[in-house]
C-alpha cells in the first residue's frame, strides 16, 4: 500500500514559535513568574478545557461563536477563553481552604475562534495576576498597577500605565439620563475613530451639543491627580465624587508604593463590562500606537455564579503572546546571537569516548557542550559548525586527548589555542 | 431575578494543583527546563490542538475513543494525546529551517478521555525530550539515556534506568516463528501478571513447552553489559544479533558519558509499537513497585505520514504528573514549610503610606514583603499572621517610622528585635 502524505499543517491562529525564539519566550515567562512570586503572588495552573455550563455561566447559558465547545460523552465541555472564569471557579470550589486575600498569578493558553489576522491569536497566552478578598481597599489597586513596574523591568522595557475609574464616567453619564453602558461603549472606541465620528454617535443616543462638549471634556483629560481633582466641579452626581475621590486615594498609594511611570486617562473604560472602578492600560512608552499591551482593574462579586458569598477582585493581566510579537515585528528580539551550544566538540572514530567524557564535564560545569554528530567527515563537522554559528569548538584529536591540552577555535575571529580545560571553562564563562 | 448557583466542578481526571503545590511542581519545570537546555536541547511550544487528520494520520484516521475530537466551523480538530505527533507535524512542516540532529524538548499538557483513576490522569503533563535526524547513532540513543542523570539529581531523586533493545525480542520470536507484535505484548504484561498466567499465554500462541522455557530464560535476563553479550550463543537470527550488537555499542557510550545507575532488562518493550531499536524505562531506586516514571527508545521514520524524507528519532520521557503525584502520596512534598510571604508587615492607619514604601523597599532587595490586610484590627492581622504561618512579621507604629529602626518577631520563636533595613534584610535572607 502507497503510503499517502498528510500536509503538515497546524490550526490558523494558534500560536507557534520557532525554537529559539521559544528560547526567549521562555526566558520572558521565567522573569515574570520570578517578579510575581517576588511580590508574594502564587501560582495556579487550571485545566484548558471547564464544564460548559461554568464558562458559559455569565452569558447565562448562551454560546458565544468565539468559543471552542463539545461534548465528549455525556460531558459539554469548552475549551477557556480567559484565566478569569476558571479563577472564579477554583475561588468557589476551594474557598473553605485559601487564605484571602488570595494573590494567584496564572500563565496560560487560551481560546477565541475568531477569524484570525495580524496581531490577533485562536491561541494564545495569557498572564494575570489577580487578588481576591471579601474587603479589599484601594491599596490592592494600587499594587496591581504598581506591579507592572518591576516586571516591564525585568523585560527592559519602558512602559506607562494609564488609569481612570469607572464610576466617573458611570455617574456622569448617570447624571446626564443617558444609557450608561452605550455611552461607555462608545468612548471606548475612541483611540479607534476620528473625533467627528464620536461626536455623531453621541448625537445619536441623544447627547445635547452643550452635553456632547462637556462630555468631550472629561474624556480627553489626562495628566496628573490635580487635573483630575479639578473635575469635581462639573457634576455634583455621587458616582462620579466617589470615582474621584477613589482616584485620589489611589494616587496616595501610588505614591508610597514609588509607582513611577503613570498618568490619568478618563477615557480609559476597558470593554469587559464587569469592571466597576479602577480601569488601567499599559502601553510601550513612546509606542502608544501599538496598542495596549496590559490592562485591568476592580471587579465585584467574581464568584456570584457559584457562590453566595461575595468576592471582590483586582487584578493586572499582560498580553504576552501580542508583547512578544510586536517585539518580534519591531525585530527587537535577538535570535541571531542566541546559542542553544556554547562548544562544539569535533572527534574521530577514536577519540569519540574521550569526546563524550569531555563533554560530560563540561556540561557539568554549566557550559553547553555538544558533540557534532559523529557520521561527517572533518569538513561535514566544520560547515556544520559554521552553519549552527557555534561561538567556539574544539577539535578533539589523539594528542589532545593524551595531553589534556585542547585546541579550543574561536569561530567569530577564528583565532585558535591550545587551553586546558579549566582554561577553557574560564573562558567561555566570562 | 434570582440567581441561580452553579458548582464549581472541575472536569474530573483533569489536573489542578493547590498554589503551594503548584509553586514547587514549577519549581520541578523550571530545573528540568534549565537541564535540557544545558544539555543543548531547544524548547518547543506546539498547541494544544491539531486537525484530526494530522492525530489521527497513524492510524490511518480511525477514531479513538480516548482522543478528544470536535469540529469548529469546517475544521475537524482533535486535542493532542501525546507529544510526538505535534513533534512530527513541526519537523516535517520545518524541514527546511531546522538543524539536524534536531534537539527538541517539550513540556505540556496533553488529553486522554479515559475513566479517571488513581493515577492516571485525563489531562496531564509529558515531559520529553528528543533528537531527530536523518542518521542517528547510537550516540544518540546513550545521550537520551544519560539525560536522566543530571534530570534527577536536580530533582533530588535516585533513579535506576533499565535498558533492552527490542531487535533482541523481535529477532527471537522471529525465529520462533511467532507472531512478534502478540509475544511482545505477552512480554510487556509480564510486570502485572503472574508467572503462570504469562506461561499460559505463550501456550496460547503455539508456543511449545521448551521455547517458553528458553523464552522466560531470555526475558528474564538482567544485569550488566556481560549478562546481555553471553546470551548471544541462544539464537543466531540476525537481528537478535543486531540487537545484541547495538546494546553492546550502546553500553560504550554510556560508560564514555559516565552514565551510571542503570542495567539492562529485555523484559522491557514499551508497549508502543513505534519503538524499533533502544528502549528504556526510568524507576525510582527502591520503589520499582510505583512503576516507571519516564521511559522511551529509538523509532524509525518519524514523520511518515508527512513527508518523503527518513527521519529518525530517539527521545526520552519523563511522566511529571505521575512523578509528581507519587510524591504528594507519598508525602514527599513540603509544602508546609513553603512560604509565599517572607515577611508580613503590619501598620496601622497612620503608617500605611509608610508600610507600603517599606514592602517595596523590601522587594526590590529580594524580600518577598507583604502587608497584611490594613481592614482588619491590630489582633486580626496578629490571627492573620499566624494562620498564614508567616515566618517574620514588622510591627510598624509612628515611632519605627520615625527611627527607621523597627520591630521584627520571630514568628517560631516568639523573639522580637529592633533592627535597621539592612539588618532585617542580613537576618531573613541568611
Amino acid at each position: 500500500m502507497e503510503n499517502k502524505l498528510i500536509a503538515p499543517r497546524k490550526i490558523q491562529g494558534f500560536w507557534e514559535l520557532m525554537p529559539k525564539e521559544e528560547v526567549l519566550f521562555e526566558n520572558m515567562l521565567a522573569r515574570l513568574r520570578k517578579v510575581f512570586e517576588n511580590n508574594c503572588f502564587l501560582p495556579l495552573d487550571t485545566p484548558v478545557a471547564e464544564f460548559s455550563e461554568i464558562l458559559l455561566a455569565k452569558s447565562g447559558g448562551d454560546v458565544d461563536k468565539e468559543i471552542y465547545r463539545f461534548t465528549k460523552g455525556h460531558a459539554d465541555i469548552c475549551l477557556r477563553y480567559d484565566l478569569t472564569v476558571p479563577l472564579a471557579r477554583f475561588v468557589a470550589g476551594n474557598y473553605n481552604v485559601l487564605d484571602f486575600p488570595f494573590k494567584r498569578y496564572q500563565i496560560g493558553k487560551v481560546y477565541r475562534g475568531e477569524r484570525p489576522q495580524k496581531g490577533r491569536f485562536r491561541e494564545f497566552y495569557q498572564c494575570d495576576a489577580d487578588i481576591i478578598g471579601e474587603e479589599l481597599p484601594l491599596t490592592y489597586d494600587a499594587e496591581c498597577i504598581k506591579l507592572y513596574a518591576p516586571c516591564f523591568k525585568e523585560l527592559n522595557l519602558d512602559v506607562v500605565v494609564e488609569i481612570s475609574n469607572r464610576k466617573i464616567l458611570a455617574g456622569y453619564f448617570e447624571n446626564l439620563g443617558g444609557n450608561v453602558v452605550d455611552l461607555m461603549t462608545i468612548v471606548d472606541k475612541i483611540d479607534k475613530l476620528p473625533k467627528d465620528e464620536i461626536v455623531s454617535l453621541f448625537k445619536e443616543k441623544g447627547l445635547s451639543g452643550s452635553d456632547i462638549e462637556r462630555t468631550l471634556k472629561i474624556i480627553s483629560t489626562s495628566g496628573d491627580i490635580d487635573k483630575i481633582k479639578s473635575l469635581s466641579v462639573m457634576c455634583d452626581n455621587e458616582t462620579f465624587q466617589k470615582g474621584l475621590e477613589e482616584l485620589g486615594v489611589l494616587d496616595d498609594r501610588l505614591r508610597a508604593l514609588g509607582m513611577e511611570n503613570y498618568t490619568y486617562n478618563l477615557s480609559i473604560v476597558r470593554g469587559h463590562d464587569y469592571y466597576t472602578g479602577t480601569v488601567f492600560e499599559c502601553y510601550i512608552k513612546s509606542k502608544r500606537n501599538l496598542g495596549a499591551i496590559g490592562g485591568g482593574g476592580r471587579y465585584d462579586n467574581l464568584c456570584k455564579n457559584f457562590m453566595d458569598v461575595k468576592m471582590q477582585g483586582v487584578g493586572m493581566s499582560i498580553g504576552i503572546t501580542r508583547l512578544f510579537d510586536i517585539l518580534k515585528s519591531e525585530n527587537l528580539l535577538d535570535t541571531e546571537n542566541l546559542n542553544s551550544v556554547d562548544l562544539g566538540i569535533i572527534t574521530f572514530d577514536e577519540t569519540l569516548n574521550a569526546g563524550l567524557s569531555l563533554m560530560t564535564k563540561f556540561r557539568e560545569s554549566g557550559v553547553k557542550a555538544d558533540i557534532i554528530n559523529e557520521t561527517k567527515s572533518f569538513k561535514a563537522k566544520m560547515k556544520e559548525a559554521n552553519k549552527r554559528n557555534l561561538p567556539y569548538i574544539l577539535i578533539l584529536g589523539e594528542d589532545e586527548v593524551k595531553s589534556s591540552c585542547y585546541t579550543l577555535k574561536d569561530m567569530r575571529s577564528g583565532a585558535q589555542e591550545k587551553l586546558n580545560f579549566d582554561e577553557i571553562l574560564q573562558k567561555l564563562k566570562v
